[in-house]
Protein backbone atom coordinates (compact mmCIF):
# COMPACT_ATOMS: atom_id res chain seq x y z
CA UNK A 1 0.00 0.00 0.00
CA UNK A 2 1.19 3.23 -1.11
CA UNK A 3 0.92 4.70 2.37
CA UNK A 4 3.32 3.13 3.72
CA UNK A 5 6.28 3.70 1.54
CA UNK A 6 8.82 6.51 1.77
CA UNK A 7 9.08 9.87 1.14
CA UNK A 8 12.46 10.86 -0.85
CA UNK A 9 14.33 13.87 -0.85
CA UNK A 10 17.15 15.07 -3.11
CA UNK A 11 19.73 17.78 -2.68
CA UNK A 12 23.08 19.30 -4.33
CA UNK A 13 24.39 17.82 -0.98
CA UNK A 14 23.98 17.45 2.55
CA UNK A 15 21.69 20.98 2.36
CA UNK A 16 18.57 19.24 2.59
CA UNK A 17 19.63 17.39 5.91
CA UNK A 18 17.93 20.27 7.30
CA UNK A 19 14.83 19.50 5.73
CA UNK A 20 14.85 15.88 7.05
CA UNK A 21 15.53 17.23 10.34
CA UNK A 22 12.46 18.95 10.38
CA UNK A 23 10.73 15.97 8.87
CA UNK A 24 11.63 14.02 11.54
CA UNK A 25 10.18 16.00 14.07
CA UNK A 26 6.78 16.77 12.37
CA UNK A 27 6.41 13.78 10.52
CA UNK A 28 7.58 10.77 13.25
CA UNK A 29 5.35 8.28 11.26
CA UNK A 30 7.16 8.65 7.99
CA UNK A 31 9.90 6.89 6.45
CA UNK A 32 12.14 8.94 4.88
CA UNK A 33 15.25 8.26 2.08
CA UNK A 34 17.48 10.76 0.99
CA UNK A 35 19.86 11.09 -1.84
CA UNK A 36 22.53 13.99 -1.87
CA UNK A 37 24.74 14.34 -5.02
CA UNK A 38 27.90 15.65 -3.22
CA UNK A 39 30.02 14.63 -5.71
CA UNK A 40 28.29 17.36 -7.77
CA UNK A 41 28.41 19.74 -5.20
CA UNK A 42 27.63 22.75 -5.62
CA UNK A 43 25.10 22.90 -8.11
CA UNK A 44 24.66 26.69 -7.57
CA UNK A 45 26.87 27.68 -10.42
CA UNK A 46 26.06 25.40 -12.96
CA UNK A 47 23.91 25.87 -16.23
CA UNK A 48 20.03 25.56 -15.49
CA UNK A 49 20.33 22.70 -18.26
CA UNK A 50 22.56 20.69 -16.22
CA UNK A 51 20.89 20.88 -12.78
CA UNK A 52 17.35 19.52 -14.83
CA UNK A 53 19.49 16.90 -15.69
CA UNK A 54 21.18 15.98 -12.39
CA UNK A 55 17.73 16.86 -10.88
CA UNK A 56 16.36 14.33 -12.95
CA UNK A 57 19.13 11.52 -12.41
CA UNK A 58 18.64 11.76 -8.35
CA UNK A 59 14.89 12.01 -9.09
CA UNK A 60 14.78 8.26 -11.20
CA UNK A 61 17.19 6.85 -8.46
CA UNK A 62 14.28 7.75 -6.35
CA UNK A 63 11.47 6.59 -8.27
CA UNK A 64 13.43 3.02 -8.70
CA UNK A 65 12.60 2.84 -4.56
CA UNK A 66 9.13 3.38 -4.98
CA UNK A 67 9.11 6.41 -3.21
CA UNK A 68 5.34 8.30 -2.66
CA UNK A 69 6.31 11.48 -2.64
CA UNK A 70 9.49 13.16 -3.21
CA UNK A 71 10.80 17.07 -1.96
CA UNK A 72 13.31 18.34 -4.04
CA UNK A 73 14.65 20.35 -0.87
CA UNK A 74 17.15 22.30 -3.04
CA UNK A 75 16.72 25.58 -4.15
CA UNK A 76 18.04 25.69 -6.98
CA UNK A 77 17.43 22.55 -8.69
CA UNK A 78 13.42 23.51 -7.48
CA UNK A 79 14.19 27.08 -8.99
CA UNK A 80 14.77 24.94 -12.81
CA UNK A 81 13.48 22.22 -12.35
CA UNK A 82 10.39 21.56 -10.45
CA UNK A 83 7.73 22.62 -12.52
CA UNK A 84 8.88 19.84 -15.62
CA UNK A 85 9.26 17.16 -12.60
CA UNK A 86 6.20 18.02 -11.40
CA UNK A 87 4.38 17.55 -14.28
CA UNK A 88 5.80 14.13 -15.48
CA UNK A 89 5.88 12.01 -12.29
CA UNK A 90 2.09 10.66 -11.12
CA UNK A 91 3.13 11.20 -7.08
CA UNK A 92 3.27 14.32 -5.84
CA UNK A 93 6.31 17.02 -5.92
CA UNK A 94 7.12 19.77 -3.34
CA UNK A 95 9.63 22.25 -3.89
CA UNK A 96 11.38 24.63 -1.31
CA UNK A 97 10.66 28.19 -2.92
CA UNK A 98 6.72 28.97 -2.53
CA UNK A 99 6.75 27.29 0.92
CA UNK A 100 9.60 29.56 2.14
CA UNK A 101 7.73 32.69 -0.14
CA UNK A 102 4.47 32.47 1.66
CA UNK A 103 6.42 32.19 4.96
CA UNK A 104 8.40 35.14 4.21
CA UNK A 105 5.26 37.24 2.75
CA UNK A 106 3.05 36.20 6.40
CA UNK A 107 6.61 37.70 8.84
CA UNK A 108 7.40 40.74 6.90
CA UNK A 109 6.13 43.56 8.63
CA UNK A 110 7.55 46.36 6.41
CA UNK A 111 7.84 44.63 3.05
CA UNK A 112 11.75 44.75 2.64
CA UNK A 113 12.39 40.87 2.36
CA UNK A 114 16.17 39.69 1.45
CA UNK A 115 16.00 36.67 -0.21
CA UNK A 116 20.37 34.84 -0.09
CA UNK A 117 20.67 31.89 -2.17
CA UNK A 118 23.38 30.71 -4.58
CA UNK A 119 23.94 32.08 -7.96
CA UNK A 120 21.94 30.09 -9.80
CA UNK A 121 18.78 30.40 -7.37
CA UNK A 122 19.26 33.97 -7.48
CA UNK A 123 19.36 33.88 -11.29
CA UNK A 124 16.56 32.23 -11.93
CA UNK A 125 14.43 35.23 -9.81
CA UNK A 126 12.31 32.48 -8.54
CA UNK A 127 11.86 33.95 -5.40
CA UNK A 128 11.19 37.72 -6.77
CA UNK A 129 8.97 36.32 -9.12
CA UNK A 130 7.41 34.31 -6.55
CA UNK A 131 6.89 37.75 -3.82
CA UNK A 132 5.54 39.83 -6.78
CA UNK A 133 3.31 37.93 -7.98
CA UNK A 134 1.71 37.93 -4.47
CA UNK A 135 2.61 41.11 -2.72
CA UNK A 136 3.27 43.88 -5.73
CA UNK A 137 4.86 46.45 -3.51
CA UNK A 138 7.04 44.46 -1.96
CA UNK A 139 11.19 45.56 -1.99
CA UNK A 140 13.09 42.62 -3.11
CA UNK A 141 16.72 42.49 -2.40
CA UNK A 142 17.89 39.10 -3.35
CA UNK A 143 21.99 38.49 -2.98
CA UNK A 144 23.91 35.14 -4.25
CA UNK A 145 26.25 33.57 -1.33
CA UNK A 146 28.47 31.41 -3.60
CA UNK A 147 30.58 30.85 -0.63
CA UNK A 148 28.36 29.41 1.92
CA UNK A 149 27.54 26.06 0.22
CA UNK A 150 31.16 24.72 0.09
CA UNK A 151 31.67 26.22 3.71
CA UNK A 152 29.13 23.83 4.46
CA UNK A 153 29.63 20.87 2.64
CA UNK A 154 33.31 20.79 3.98
CA UNK A 155 32.19 21.03 7.69
CA UNK A 156 33.73 24.36 8.41
CA UNK A 157 30.58 26.09 9.08
CA UNK A 158 32.01 26.12 12.65
CA UNK A 159 34.98 28.29 11.49
CA UNK A 160 35.95 31.49 12.16
CA UNK A 161 36.56 31.41 8.41
CA UNK A 162 33.17 30.70 8.29
CA UNK A 163 32.06 34.05 10.51
CA UNK A 164 34.57 36.32 8.27
CA UNK A 165 32.89 35.05 4.99
CA UNK A 166 29.43 35.41 6.23
CA UNK A 167 29.57 38.95 7.55
CA UNK A 168 31.90 40.10 4.47
CA UNK A 169 29.36 38.67 2.27
CA UNK A 170 25.95 39.99 3.62
CA UNK A 171 27.47 43.65 4.12
CA UNK A 172 26.04 45.04 1.21
CA UNK A 173 22.17 44.31 2.56
CA UNK A 174 22.90 45.68 6.02
CA UNK A 175 21.17 48.86 4.67
CA UNK A 176 18.31 47.37 2.77
CA UNK A 177 16.05 48.44 5.95
CA UNK A 178 15.01 44.15 5.95
CA UNK A 179 12.83 42.48 8.35
CA UNK A 180 12.89 39.20 6.77
CA UNK A 181 15.40 37.56 5.31
CA UNK A 182 14.82 34.22 3.76
CA UNK A 183 17.42 31.43 3.57
CA UNK A 184 16.89 30.57 0.25
CA UNK A 185 18.99 27.83 0.11
CA UNK A 186 18.96 24.27 2.39
CA UNK A 187 22.43 24.42 3.30
CA UNK A 188 22.47 27.92 4.89
CA UNK A 189 20.64 26.90 8.42
CA UNK A 190 23.79 25.48 9.55
CA UNK A 191 25.31 28.83 8.88
CA UNK A 192 21.63 30.60 11.25
CA UNK A 193 24.04 31.55 13.89
CA UNK A 194 26.54 33.46 12.22
CA UNK A 195 23.81 34.81 9.33
CA UNK A 196 21.80 36.15 12.54
CA UNK A 197 24.41 37.27 14.24
CA UNK A 198 25.25 39.67 11.49
CA UNK A 199 21.74 40.82 10.24
CA UNK A 200 20.49 41.67 13.55
CA UNK A 201 18.15 40.05 15.78
CA UNK A 202 15.14 42.64 14.34
CA UNK A 203 15.57 40.25 11.11
CA UNK A 204 13.70 37.41 11.20
CA UNK A 205 15.16 34.15 9.48
CA UNK A 206 13.14 32.43 7.27
CA UNK A 207 14.15 28.65 6.83
CA UNK A 208 12.44 27.83 3.63
CA UNK A 209 13.33 23.69 4.37
CA UNK A 210 11.47 23.92 7.51
CA UNK A 211 8.44 25.62 5.74
CA UNK A 212 8.32 22.64 3.23
CA UNK A 213 7.37 20.29 5.96
CA UNK A 214 4.74 22.07 6.54
CA UNK A 215 3.13 21.52 3.30
CA UNK A 216 4.18 18.06 2.94
CA UNK A 217 2.95 16.80 6.22
CA UNK A 218 -0.74 18.87 4.24
CA UNK A 219 0.11 16.86 1.12
CA UNK A 220 -0.20 13.54 3.00
CA UNK A 221 -3.35 14.17 4.58
CA UNK A 222 -4.76 15.61 1.43
CA UNK A 223 -3.69 12.52 -1.10
CA UNK A 224 -4.54 10.64 2.09
CA UNK A 225 -1.28 9.04 2.01
CA UNK A 226 -0.41 9.57 5.70
CA UNK A 227 1.72 6.97 7.36
CA UNK A 228 0.09 5.45 10.46
CA UNK A 229 2.20 4.45 13.91
CA UNK A 230 0.61 1.25 13.68
CA UNK A 231 2.95 0.12 10.60
CA UNK A 232 6.33 -0.79 11.88
CA UNK A 233 8.55 1.06 9.59
CA UNK A 234 11.92 0.09 7.74
CA UNK A 235 14.82 2.42 8.79
CA UNK A 236 15.41 5.33 7.09
CA UNK A 237 18.16 5.32 4.02
CA UNK A 238 20.04 7.65 3.07
CA UNK A 239 22.18 7.71 0.18
CA UNK A 240 24.98 10.19 -1.52
CA UNK A 241 27.31 10.45 -4.36
CA UNK A 242 30.28 11.87 -2.38
CA UNK A 243 32.07 10.07 0.82
CA UNK A 244 29.82 8.10 3.19
CA UNK A 245 32.25 8.95 5.93
CA UNK A 246 32.15 13.14 5.14
CA UNK A 247 28.15 12.70 5.13
CA UNK A 248 27.38 10.25 8.13
CA UNK A 249 29.60 12.99 10.39
CA UNK A 250 27.90 15.76 8.84
CA UNK A 251 24.49 14.08 9.32
CA UNK A 252 24.74 13.15 13.05
CA UNK A 253 26.35 16.18 13.87
CA UNK A 254 23.23 18.24 12.06
CA UNK A 255 20.24 15.54 12.72
CA UNK A 256 21.43 14.80 16.05
CA UNK A 257 20.03 11.89 15.91
CA UNK A 258 21.82 8.20 14.19
CA UNK A 259 21.61 8.28 10.76
CA UNK A 260 22.59 4.38 9.81
CA UNK A 261 22.68 3.46 6.55
CA UNK A 262 24.59 5.62 4.88
CA UNK A 263 25.76 4.45 0.95
CA UNK A 264 27.55 6.09 -1.71
CA UNK A 265 26.00 5.73 -4.70
CA UNK A 266 26.86 6.27 -8.56
CA UNK A 267 24.17 8.21 -10.40
CA UNK A 268 25.43 7.98 -14.04
CA UNK A 269 28.65 6.95 -16.00
CA UNK A 270 29.22 10.91 -16.78
CA UNK A 271 32.20 11.85 -15.00
CA UNK A 272 31.53 13.81 -12.04
CA UNK A 273 32.91 17.72 -12.39
CA UNK A 274 33.49 17.60 -8.67
CA UNK A 275 33.94 21.26 -7.49
CA UNK B 1 -8.78 31.13 -16.87
CA UNK B 2 -9.02 29.32 -14.13
CA UNK B 3 -6.70 31.25 -11.58
CA UNK B 4 -9.08 34.30 -11.72
CA UNK B 5 -12.20 32.40 -10.80
CA UNK B 6 -13.39 32.42 -6.85
CA UNK B 7 -12.94 30.48 -3.78
CA UNK B 8 -16.20 28.77 -3.06
CA UNK B 9 -16.92 28.50 1.13
CA UNK B 10 -20.09 26.31 2.77
CA UNK B 11 -21.50 26.22 5.52
CA UNK B 12 -24.57 25.43 7.37
CA UNK B 13 -24.63 28.93 8.51
CA UNK B 14 -22.49 31.95 9.49
CA UNK B 15 -19.58 30.08 11.47
CA UNK B 16 -18.10 29.25 7.99
CA UNK B 17 -17.44 33.48 7.98
CA UNK B 18 -14.78 32.96 10.60
CA UNK B 19 -12.98 31.11 7.62
CA UNK B 20 -13.33 33.66 5.64
CA UNK B 21 -12.39 36.66 7.49
CA UNK B 22 -9.13 34.70 7.78
CA UNK B 23 -8.70 34.09 4.12
CA UNK B 24 -9.86 37.74 3.53
CA UNK B 25 -6.58 38.70 5.58
CA UNK B 26 -4.61 35.94 4.75
CA UNK B 27 -5.05 35.88 0.43
CA UNK B 28 -6.52 39.26 -0.20
CA UNK B 29 -5.91 38.39 -3.70
CA UNK B 30 -8.68 36.24 -4.23
CA UNK B 31 -12.40 36.47 -5.17
CA UNK B 32 -14.62 34.42 -2.42
CA UNK B 33 -18.36 33.42 -2.94
CA UNK B 34 -19.62 32.11 0.58
CA UNK B 35 -22.93 30.60 0.83
CA UNK B 36 -24.74 29.64 4.32
CA UNK B 37 -27.71 27.41 4.62
CA UNK B 38 -29.31 29.02 7.78
CA UNK B 39 -32.36 28.16 6.97
CA UNK B 40 -31.54 24.49 7.61
CA UNK B 41 -28.93 25.61 10.45
CA UNK B 42 -27.83 23.69 12.49
CA UNK B 43 -26.90 20.79 10.65
CA UNK B 44 -25.46 19.16 14.18
CA UNK B 45 -28.66 17.56 15.32
CA UNK B 46 -29.33 16.10 11.85
CA UNK B 47 -28.39 12.31 10.36
CA UNK B 48 -25.22 12.07 8.65
CA UNK B 49 -27.50 11.47 5.56
CA UNK B 50 -29.05 14.59 5.59
CA UNK B 51 -26.12 15.96 6.35
CA UNK B 52 -24.45 14.76 3.26
CA UNK B 53 -27.67 15.84 0.78
CA UNK B 54 -27.38 19.32 2.25
CA UNK B 55 -23.79 19.90 1.32
CA UNK B 56 -24.43 18.33 -2.22
CA UNK B 57 -27.11 20.74 -2.73
CA UNK B 58 -24.89 24.02 -1.19
CA UNK B 59 -21.93 22.14 -3.15
CA UNK B 60 -24.04 22.30 -6.66
CA UNK B 61 -24.81 25.77 -6.24
CA UNK B 62 -21.39 26.93 -6.01
CA UNK B 63 -20.12 24.78 -8.69
CA UNK B 64 -22.50 26.78 -10.66
CA UNK B 65 -20.50 29.74 -10.46
CA UNK B 66 -17.06 28.21 -11.85
CA UNK B 67 -15.23 28.23 -7.92
CA UNK B 68 -12.09 27.13 -8.62
CA UNK B 69 -11.62 25.24 -5.09
CA UNK B 70 -14.96 24.73 -2.61
CA UNK B 71 -13.95 24.89 1.12
CA UNK B 72 -16.47 22.60 3.34
CA UNK B 73 -16.11 25.10 5.81
CA UNK B 74 -18.08 23.65 9.01
CA UNK B 75 -17.31 20.65 10.72
CA UNK B 76 -20.56 18.73 10.71
CA UNK B 77 -20.62 18.47 7.16
CA UNK B 78 -16.36 17.87 6.73
CA UNK B 79 -17.10 14.91 9.15
CA UNK B 80 -19.74 13.04 6.83
CA UNK B 81 -19.51 14.81 3.65
CA UNK B 82 -15.89 15.56 2.55
CA UNK B 83 -14.27 11.82 1.20
CA UNK B 84 -17.44 11.74 -1.11
CA UNK B 85 -17.44 15.29 -2.38
CA UNK B 86 -13.55 15.48 -2.80
CA UNK B 87 -13.91 12.21 -4.92
CA UNK B 88 -16.13 13.33 -6.86
CA UNK B 89 -15.46 17.08 -7.97
CA UNK B 90 -12.42 17.71 -10.25
CA UNK B 91 -11.23 20.92 -8.32
CA UNK B 92 -9.55 21.02 -4.87
CA UNK B 93 -11.71 20.57 -1.98
CA UNK B 94 -11.23 20.95 1.61
CA UNK B 95 -12.51 20.43 4.84
CA UNK B 96 -11.46 22.12 8.18
CA UNK B 97 -10.85 18.52 10.31
CA UNK B 98 -7.56 17.78 8.97
CA UNK B 99 -6.20 21.44 9.75
CA UNK B 100 -7.57 21.40 13.07
CA UNK B 101 -6.06 17.93 13.67
CA UNK B 102 -2.59 19.36 12.59
CA UNK B 103 -2.62 22.36 14.44
CA UNK B 104 -3.76 20.90 17.66
CA UNK B 105 -1.25 17.91 17.81
CA UNK B 106 1.62 20.84 16.83
CA UNK B 107 0.38 22.87 20.12
CA UNK B 108 0.03 20.00 22.88
CA UNK B 109 2.68 19.55 24.94
CA UNK B 110 0.99 17.11 27.15
CA UNK B 111 -0.73 15.39 24.73
CA UNK B 112 -4.23 16.20 26.70
CA UNK B 113 -6.59 17.52 23.97
CA UNK B 114 -9.78 18.58 23.79
CA UNK B 115 -12.09 18.91 21.00
CA UNK B 116 -15.78 20.69 21.14
CA UNK B 117 -17.97 20.34 18.17
CA UNK B 118 -21.58 20.00 17.35
CA UNK B 119 -23.44 16.47 17.99
CA UNK B 120 -23.13 15.18 14.61
CA UNK B 121 -19.13 16.23 14.60
CA UNK B 122 -18.50 14.27 18.08
CA UNK B 123 -20.65 11.05 16.62
CA UNK B 124 -18.54 11.20 13.48
CA UNK B 125 -15.20 10.53 16.07
CA UNK B 126 -13.72 12.21 12.73
CA UNK B 127 -11.48 14.57 15.21
CA UNK B 128 -10.89 11.48 17.81
CA UNK B 129 -9.63 9.26 14.85
CA UNK B 130 -7.51 11.80 12.88
CA UNK B 131 -5.85 12.64 16.18
CA UNK B 132 -4.99 9.36 17.43
CA UNK B 133 -4.46 7.37 14.17
CA UNK B 134 -0.81 10.70 14.12
CA UNK B 135 -0.26 9.97 17.58
CA UNK B 136 -1.40 6.93 19.25
CA UNK B 137 -0.60 8.01 22.64
CA UNK B 138 -3.05 11.06 22.84
CA UNK B 139 -5.46 11.24 25.58
CA UNK B 140 -8.67 12.69 23.23
CA UNK B 141 -11.74 14.44 25.23
CA UNK B 142 -14.82 14.85 23.25
CA UNK B 143 -17.60 16.77 24.13
CA UNK B 144 -20.56 17.91 22.49
CA UNK B 145 -22.07 21.25 22.81
CA UNK B 146 -25.39 21.77 20.96
CA UNK B 147 -26.40 24.75 22.22
CA UNK B 148 -23.63 27.14 21.18
CA UNK B 149 -24.11 27.50 17.46
CA UNK B 150 -27.89 28.30 17.61
CA UNK B 151 -26.42 31.08 20.46
CA UNK B 152 -24.40 32.61 17.56
CA UNK B 153 -26.64 32.08 14.68
CA UNK B 154 -29.51 33.99 16.87
CA UNK B 155 -26.51 37.12 17.14
CA UNK B 156 -26.55 36.55 21.02
CA UNK B 157 -22.76 36.29 21.46
CA UNK B 158 -22.48 38.81 23.34
CA UNK B 159 -25.19 37.80 26.00
CA UNK B 160 -25.06 37.21 29.74
CA UNK B 161 -27.16 33.90 28.68
CA UNK B 162 -24.22 32.99 26.00
CA UNK B 163 -21.77 33.30 28.62
CA UNK B 164 -23.50 31.24 31.31
CA UNK B 165 -24.53 28.52 28.83
CA UNK B 166 -20.59 27.97 27.85
CA UNK B 167 -19.73 27.76 31.37
CA UNK B 168 -22.15 25.33 32.10
CA UNK B 169 -21.54 23.28 29.30
CA UNK B 170 -17.88 23.35 29.12
CA UNK B 171 -18.24 22.41 33.10
CA UNK B 172 -16.78 18.33 32.29
CA UNK B 173 -13.73 19.54 30.51
CA UNK B 174 -12.22 21.18 33.45
CA UNK B 175 -10.96 18.16 34.79
CA UNK B 176 -9.49 16.92 31.92
CA UNK B 177 -5.91 18.61 32.38
CA UNK B 178 -6.25 19.83 29.10
CA UNK B 179 -3.35 21.86 27.61
CA UNK B 180 -4.91 22.06 24.25
CA UNK B 181 -8.81 22.39 22.78
CA UNK B 182 -9.98 22.31 19.12
CA UNK B 183 -13.10 24.63 18.45
CA UNK B 184 -14.18 21.61 15.95
CA UNK B 185 -16.95 24.19 14.74
CA UNK B 186 -16.42 27.12 12.53
CA UNK B 187 -19.34 28.77 14.28
CA UNK B 188 -17.46 28.56 18.23
CA UNK B 189 -14.48 31.04 17.72
CA UNK B 190 -16.71 33.79 18.16
CA UNK B 191 -17.43 32.58 21.57
CA UNK B 192 -13.39 32.42 21.98
CA UNK B 193 -13.23 34.91 24.30
CA UNK B 194 -15.84 33.19 26.52
CA UNK B 195 -14.66 29.89 25.84
CA UNK B 196 -10.91 31.21 26.95
CA UNK B 197 -12.43 32.35 29.99
CA UNK B 198 -14.07 29.16 31.28
CA UNK B 199 -10.88 26.91 29.89
CA UNK B 200 -8.52 29.45 31.71
CA UNK B 201 -5.26 31.01 29.81
CA UNK B 202 -3.51 27.43 30.33
CA UNK B 203 -5.28 25.99 27.41
CA UNK B 204 -4.61 26.99 23.85
CA UNK B 205 -7.67 27.40 21.64
CA UNK B 206 -7.22 25.88 17.88
CA UNK B 207 -9.41 27.77 15.53
CA UNK B 208 -9.75 24.79 13.08
CA UNK B 209 -10.92 27.43 10.11
CA UNK B 210 -7.74 29.72 10.40
CA UNK B 211 -5.85 26.46 10.23
CA UNK B 212 -7.76 25.84 7.46
CA UNK B 213 -6.86 28.60 5.04
CA UNK B 214 -2.87 28.09 5.34
CA UNK B 215 -4.40 24.70 3.60
CA UNK B 216 -6.44 26.28 1.24
CA UNK B 217 -3.29 28.66 0.13
CA UNK B 218 -0.79 26.41 -0.20
CA UNK B 219 -3.35 24.67 -2.43
CA UNK B 220 -3.74 27.45 -4.39
CA UNK B 221 0.52 27.04 -5.05
CA UNK B 222 0.63 24.03 -5.30
CA UNK B 223 -2.17 23.68 -8.06
CA UNK B 224 -0.74 26.70 -9.64
CA UNK B 225 -4.18 28.23 -9.55
CA UNK B 226 -3.50 31.78 -7.34
CA UNK B 227 -4.88 34.58 -8.21
CA UNK B 228 -2.53 37.47 -8.62
CA UNK B 229 -3.20 41.12 -7.66
CA UNK B 230 -2.53 42.32 -11.19
CA UNK B 231 -6.04 41.45 -12.06
CA UNK B 232 -9.12 43.03 -11.26
CA UNK B 233 -11.79 41.29 -9.22
CA UNK B 234 -15.10 41.41 -9.10
CA UNK B 235 -16.64 41.65 -5.58
CA UNK B 236 -16.99 38.60 -3.24
CA UNK B 237 -20.35 37.37 -3.16
CA UNK B 238 -22.71 36.12 -0.10
CA UNK B 239 -25.57 34.06 -0.39
CA UNK B 240 -27.49 32.69 2.49
CA UNK B 241 -30.66 30.68 2.83
CA UNK B 242 -31.97 32.54 5.25
CA UNK B 243 -32.77 36.46 6.18
CA UNK B 244 -30.24 38.43 4.33
CA UNK B 245 -30.34 41.02 7.04
CA UNK B 246 -29.51 38.72 10.37
CA UNK B 247 -26.79 37.65 7.90
CA UNK B 248 -25.25 40.69 6.63
CA UNK B 249 -25.45 42.26 10.70
CA UNK B 250 -23.40 39.20 12.04
CA UNK B 251 -20.95 39.21 8.87
CA UNK B 252 -20.41 42.91 9.27
CA UNK B 253 -20.04 42.15 12.95
CA UNK B 254 -17.64 39.37 12.33
CA UNK B 255 -15.86 40.56 9.47
CA UNK B 256 -14.91 44.13 10.59
CA UNK B 257 -15.25 44.96 6.94
CA UNK B 258 -18.15 45.61 4.54
CA UNK B 259 -19.98 42.54 3.01
CA UNK B 260 -21.82 43.80 0.10
CA UNK B 261 -24.19 41.48 -2.05
CA UNK B 262 -25.85 39.54 0.11
CA UNK B 263 -28.56 37.73 -1.40
CA UNK B 264 -31.48 35.21 -0.45
CA UNK B 265 -31.65 31.93 -2.42
CA UNK B 266 -33.20 28.67 -2.18
CA UNK B 267 -31.66 25.64 -2.83
CA UNK B 268 -34.30 22.83 -3.49
CA UNK B 269 -37.84 22.24 -4.12
CA UNK B 270 -38.08 20.75 -0.72
CA UNK B 271 -39.52 22.49 2.48
CA UNK B 272 -36.91 23.62 5.26
CA UNK B 273 -36.79 22.03 8.09
CA UNK B 274 -35.44 25.02 10.08
CA UNK B 275 -34.54 24.52 13.59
Amino acid sequence: MKIHEAIGFIDSGVGGLTVVKEALRQLPNERLIYLGDTARCPYGPRPAEQVIEFTWEMTNFLLEKNIKMLVIACNTATAVALEEIKAKLDIPVVGVIMPGTRAALKATKNSHIGIIGTVGTIKSRAYEEALLSKAPKTFVSSLACPKFVPIVESNEFHSSVAKKVVSETLNPLQLKNLDTLVLGCTHYPLLRPLIQNVMGDQVKLIDSGAETVSEVSMLLDYFDIANTPQHQNEPNEFYTTGSAKMFHSIANDWLDIEVLNVEQVRLSTKTCGGR
